[in-house]
């Protein structure tokens, strides 16, 4: 059992990485990016337990150390693999 | 439209922050977890272009800045919003 976690910045926060990033393509000649944020990958594995349990272990980890709720907003998915 | 890209450590590359994010969820109490790594998520919103066209952009993102093709990997999908 796997968790894919994603982790962005909420809305109206401002994120300078994302900017200067979608600048630096912009100037090397990758047009047509309207706007760029950068958050988080994080995959997380599993041994042996159900979807119940890998899901309440990813909402714990996102609640308890991973997002700063005040500035940020997660979603996550539970793969079988 | 808009892209979503996901890039992460290849196999055998070491990840100490996904390493120390482990085990300071396992020291406050999120067991389970046998092994983490953390990467990066993107999203990029395009104005007015076509699924190609989007793919194209994604694409050559990761190849000419995003990517480190000695030690990530990444992947994207391409979402109609």
């Amino acid at each position: 059992m796997k968790a894919k976690i994603f982790i962005k910045y909420k809305d109206g926060i401002l994120d300078p990485q994302g900017k200067v990033t979608g600048n630096a393509l912009n100037s090397i000649g990758v047009k047509g990016i309207e706007s760029l944020s950068i958050g988080k990958y994080i995959e997380m594995e599993f041994d042996d337990i159900t979807r119940d349990e890998a899901d309440k272990i990813a909402n714990d980890s996102c609640k308890k150390l991973l997002v700063n709720p005040n500035t940020q907003t997660y979603s996550y998915e539970i793969i079988n693999d």
